[in-house]
């Protein structure tokens, strides 16, 4: 099973900040892929791939950990 | 001897481009202590100490070897 869940991300502002929240969101169990839409200074959008649902929880404490924000949609 | 000198950088954006910037000028033998002003987007100033007088082409090389540039003042 693959899924693929998109995410708004505020706070990233350059590649730097992608490998964060990418290596952050990679120590889930569940995830097997994530790339990033950067939009510096704005929202991003993290597609998250995983093998099942994720956690949104989880997912939301993956990004702060990293020092982001989940935007709420 | 104690000398700062102040460089204006173009690019940076985070604290992980400071990281990036910080790291790069401390390679250098003289650089005894480096901080940053960050203006995200913008020109950020660059505060280099040293205890000699810098290379202002090697300090030129590791600001683009952080992935940043000098901006010509």
């Amino acid at each position: 099973m693959s899924i693929t869940t998109d995410y708004a991300v505020t706070g990233m502002t350059c590649g730097h900040c992608v490998t964060a929240v990418t290596e952050e969101l990679s120590t889930l169990d569940e995830v097997t892929g994530v790339t990033v839409d950067l939009v510096s200074g704005g929202v991003s959008t993290v597609h998250v791939s995983s093998d099942a649902a994720l956690d949104q929880s989880a997912v939301r404490a993956a990004v702060d950990e990293a020092g982001y924000r989940l935007a709420d949609v």
